[in-house]
């Protein structure tokens, strides 16, 4: 029997290269990287099914009353989330699944899918952390403090997570990552056989 | 601020050696193992404290009533479980504890404290686990089969686990062991500078 694919949550502080890790993994690797569902508008820029799954508010609220979302947000005026359904195919194929998640999403994940993995993400120092959070232009001082709030609540949930990783060096810091994904299915093919042998 | 010390749970089917890996790790690192509680006689060769706690069911009881414990489970006529207050009196007091208990427990455990970090140890074979399981002298038929039940129910939940580490070699699946345990503090150490820096 195969086994399923297993599910990995990247999460992080602003600007520790979470998305550049991710597109990496997808791009060499056996992995599937979620894709959100959201009720905004689709720009011109961008891909139904790779930037974003676009639906109507009442479609996203039926989908929530379903259970059909592992979590969900509203930010403004618009909703996003994990959709359960193309996770779960992804990982019944057994593809691993990568979601990119913010904190409060990545427990919410966590408690319904307790065999996630949970990476944190760290940037190699308070400097970079720091020119991250202040240093953009056309910002007020309110949305820059806000980002600083938002960056401070997600540094205090790290513990919650069961590997903490620094994005010192991009390509060890991605060696790690995919040692851990390719790891995993070995032991979890090894465990299979052992189960299968008494 | 000194940061608590860390939870981590070690578990495993029987004969992967769990014990010896507990034992080197208390030996010399700062960490410390959880003691278990139990209504059971004290046994000539045992030490309070050292080999369990020794409670009346009445206090067992109470302890359960009054959610003292972090698990328990009664095995014959006994009871068995992980005090709160002393792991908690430890983690508190910056010191890393160590959990060896087996899979139900860990998610016990894991449910109320889910900082905890998961680590299950398999055998290096096959051979390994079957010569375990079924080469022990005097013993029935049915205490065997239900031994290789056990250890079954064990590999299903792996997958729960934040590690799954093969003990082949002794030394370095010890050293995989404290490695995970030093890197967490010194992470949680980290995210704690970059908390205080923004």
């Amino acid at each position: 029997m195969m086994n399923k694919g297993s599910l990995f949550i990247i999460s992080g502080p602003s600007g520790t290269g979470k998305g550049t890790i991710c597109n990496e993994l997808i791009k060499h690797d056996d992995t599937f990287l979620s894709v959100s569902l959201t009720t905004r508008d689709r720009r011109n820029d961008e891909i139904e099914g790779v930037t974003y799954y676009y639906v109507s508010a009442d479609e996203f609220r039926n989908r929530i009353e379903n259970n059909m979302m592992l979590e969900w947000a509203q930010y403004g005026d618009n909703c996003y989330g994990t959709p359960k359904d193309k996770v779960e195919e992804q990982l019944n194929r057994g593809v691993n699944v990568i979601l990119e998640i913010e904190v409060q999403g990545a427990l919410k994940v966590k408690q319904q899918m307790p065999e996630a993995v949970m990476i944190f993400l760290l940037p190699p120092s308070v400097e970079a952390l720091k020119s991250r959070l202040l240093n953009r232009d056309r910002e007020t001082r309110e949305e820059i403090l806000k980002r600083i709030s938002i960056a401070k609540g997600e540094l205090s949930k790290a513990y919650l997570y069961d590997y903490i990783i620094i994005n010192d060096d991009f390509d060890e810091c991605l060696q790690t990552i995919r040692n851990i994904i390719v790891d995993r299915r070995e032991k979890l093919d090894f465990v299979e056989k052992l189960q299968e042998s008494i």
